[in-house]
């Protein structure tokens, strides 16, 4: 950690400073210049509370150096990490592997409406080729007058339409006191408004489940690793990070898809990155350009929304695609995977 | 709601989308132009979901009209919110009243240390203005490797303070299994990473206790007002808005303080709103002059951090500001209130 | 135009501001609810100014229902633009085709250094598949300290690098008393930094020069079809938009690439939308993963830094591919697009 | 400087980086870790280009210790700058003072439409207290369909206003061939979209005039200062940097007021500092709070928008005080500067 003063600190103040660091178990290596004294902190900087040091009326500047993020970083695992998913239902014995080259696409529609609907979309998705079935039954909701979801009943919904496909299943825990219906959940996951829930992320570290955590709208992807390293830390290092769209001032799509992401997350972390494009933009046209860009970025995987409505098809969720608008997404995927790996 | 169809609707498009709106109950409104076909919905709208017609593929845009939040529009409550948060400890029975011109004057350390600390601090913010007492025992750290605060020792500490002063006490409740330990707790706090927590809001609905929410890094002014329409929808009145500053691009200061937020919200809503300009900059010099600017923009309070450890004054919290600082900030709050009232 | 009238505006107000709506030559359509009415104004409100009507005191929002921009809007002119460049450099008589499918690649160095330089990189890029040459000549750089750029003279280089290459030329004109030396340019770069000066606008709106109109850091993609309709509306239909980044509050690169700007530019316009990834990112090694993701999403071309500076390579700048990288990630790219055009 | 290098950086890549920074004349001080060095560059880093090194493969991080902007810095130059403009009208000779303790209210229309308007503003904003005129002749307008101004006729007209009332005027610059028309113009503005319009910066160094320069709708107050610094590198001093809003997702708004922007410029720099309330927030009723929240935080002066208008006051432009309006707002700012100096 580098801490910058003030050309007007005195020398007992920036004694004081010193003592106080070493007092903490770090060395400190002291540079003098015309303009300002540089201190280099030497030593285990991670639990050194930077916002605390900028705070000094003496201090310019503090810069971290070492990542905060242990568990999840590269620089201490450099492989890709890969893990299974296993579902237990119906005798389906084959797991799915998620990181590491192994693609994983989910698929579903955004909530969980009735058994028909959930088991007709999973058979079609499972045919196009999910390998994951996705669905809201409890649904974080911007406004209390909006439908909330079917909470525990969605997921025995979920629960059947898995024993029928063998697909497993992913939807998300929006509190604690839901996780006891989560049982026979294969995947679950934590939305973009729970990022930074660190008593969530915590419990979730005890579940030796797979977590599917998606970025904050207004989360760093430094803030979006310290949130995996939150799972990790509790002892679940099974974590897919999902990018899907930040807030900017841009209106033209719902959230600004941050592609870059992808790169830039895979080369700090060994975990598998994915990305939600029917959350990033909002608007179902958009949803195949953005895929595709994502497969030419290096995602790990997709996580799409899939409505199976005809009937009703005009006034179906904005950001669901038909089951077939999925199967030609998914075709043109795998073909923009090969031509990227050739 | 308004909505305008792409030039290319065909009439059946636009047909069956009447239609679907009139089965909502709503009456639709027609106007034909040469590029474009406006439909007015007239009606209750309140449930409608707009994101869903957005996305139509023969829907070109959608304003909405009417806000969605309703119990927290001074549309419908044309007076300022007043309420009052009595501390039942000690013997003090003498009230504090909130909103309609009652400023609020919040003070405490970042984090409850001891017993020592937090009854010293409740002390010195009295005598010098502060009404109600803060301080963190549940803490939402970035970082899993930052201290986490005291929890349920934080809050027992919180309320000998409360004993010893009669101040009322104000402290952040992270996760609803928390909730138990609440009970002596005068105000509960929801943070900025919660404002979204719609499980912690509804449950909030339900505890007749004030909330003081803070604004989310990336939420609008709506969405905090459709936030306190999930807490006051349980059947809580009781919301006070805190503006605490958003992420923007600038990074001279931790947050940006977004100063007309106070105008605006006191324009939309008759809840009162105060500031927390600590969190806001994050940087203890800018304490005192964003605190002027919150009083003389018209807020109905501050939440600021002080603490109080003369020995290790060099070392403290970036955020906090000394006894003295604070009395002396206080001082000139009233002097500027004064100012802009008279 | 639909203007929504707060509930406490009088009749007399609404009277007077409908009068005056009318004095501008549009009829307006009235419809009273319970909490607003609502005035859906209509004929031609392309230069109604609406931020104007929005600061009434009566008026709660104001919506366009029509793009300002007609030139460049696609619902009048359905067709993609497709536009040549001719260089007239050496013989060369085959011009390069932009939009409607002719895919363009632009490549060179960030800034024009010394002939051998241009010339040496020009004829490797040229030989791995650009059909243009950029560089810098004049440069905007944030601080004055930086190196400026070899104005006049830099130009004067690319030139020599056409005559020897036959690639038409792409450079920037930061003010428009550098026109002068643009003779020779084929392609006039308008920088992000001034995708706002008006003034430049109109003069290049005179030229009969293709324009590369880059996006500003903080501005909407309808502002950037509001900058190119000021090119346009001087006559000058050849306009070629670039989406460059966006600023937003990540720091991890050093702008935000935009991607789902790419298929809502070219839904809202007929003009050929390319990307920079060089500058959207800032980092080397993220620039091919970025072109890929362009290339797979729909972009009519790209432009690219290179350099060729193999004793210096080490510390050359940090957006410049080598000459070697670059043919690499012109084959990757030209596999993607075939990929999605199957 | 700081540069952290990765860990897999080869003793030869290091070596070479370190050979090359000190062909640039510096001095390295090297230091070894665990899993990273780190390089201190010590000397005259000011023209080092940070971008260039963060681009290498090698490098982790770079952290500038000294700030690049050196004439606006408060760390050379640690009074207050105070400079005068002297309105060569009508035989005033009292000049208006600028910085230091000296308060700074301009005010005027939006844009100047006619003789009589400007001339009535004038002498009412006069009356109340303004120490200077503005008025807009050269407009940026979004759109090329909107009114652009009356050019070198509306400098005329504001020189007339200038003769009548002995009030200094200032009016935006948008683009140097238009500088033969500012002889009698006192201050020269630079808008917000011109911020880093470099040539237009230089080009004002040499004109021996006060320059307000407004902040860029996307900048930090770094580059505010490095803009600040372009002028003052040219020769000329004396530049007013102007707060105006910055561009976030906030929408209920028309930009940000970066209140906080003040203390920090004053903080790094020693030039005035003034805040436009009107631009801030696009909406007049918003205006007068803002402008109290800038005189409690410390602003040096306000630029505020005045019409003169009654006939058509409801239709007048949105963030337009009348002039009764602007002298409650004079009289309300000067008690709480006093409520705040006291």
């Amino acid at each position: 950690m580098i801490v910058v003063l003030k050309k007007d600190a005195t020398i007992e103040q920036r004694g004081d400073l010193i003592e106080w660091i070493k007092s903490l178990g770090l060395d400190v290596h002291l540079s003098e210049g015309k303009f300002q004294t540089v201190l280099g902190l030497i030593g285990d900087t991670e639990s050194v509370d930077e916002e605390l040091i900028k705070g000094l009326s003496i201090v310019q500047s503090v810069t971290r150096v070492t990542e905060k993020f242990k568990k999840a970083n590269r620089k201490f695992h450099n492989d890709d990490s890969v893990f299974e998913v296993n579902s237990n239902a119906g005798g389906v014995t084959a797991g799915v592997k998620i990181g590491d080259g192994n693609f994983l696409v989910i698929a579903g529609p955004c909530s969980v409406e009735s058994e028909e609907q959930i088991c007709a979309i999973a058979e079609s998705v499972k045919a196009s080729g999910a390998q994951m079935l996705r669905g809201g039954a409890f649904k974080p909701r911007t406004s209390p007058y909006d439908f909330q979801g079917l909470h525990a009943d969605g997921i025995e919904l979920l629960v059947k339409a898995k024993k029928l496909t063998g697909l497993p299943i992913v939807t998300e825990l929006m509190d604690l006191s839901h996780l006891k219906y989560f049982d026979e959940v294969d995947v679950i996951q934590v939305g973009a408004r729970n990022m930074q829930n660190m008593e969530l992320l915590k419990a979730l570290g005890k579940t030796g489940k797979p977590i599917l955590l998606k970025r904050g709208l207004a989360n760093t992807v430094s803030e979006l690793l310290l949130s995996a390293e939150y799972i990790m830390a509790g002892g679940n290092e099974q974590v897919i990070l999902c990018e899907r769209g930040i807030r900017t001032f841009e209106t033209a799509t719902r959230n600004t898809l941050d592609i870059a992401a992808i790169p830039v997350l895979k080369e700090l972390s060994h975990l598998p990155v994915i990305v939600d494009p029917s959350h990033a933009c909002g608007i179902v046209r958009y949803v195949k350009p953005l895929s595709l860009a994502a497969a030419a970025c290096g995602t790990d995987g997709l996580i799409v929304e899939v409505h199976n409505n005809p009937e009703r098809a005009l006034c179906d969720g904005p950001q669901s695609l038909t089951p077939e608008q999925f199967a030609d997404l998914v075709k043109s995927v795998n073909r923009v995977r090969e031509a990227v790996n050739l």
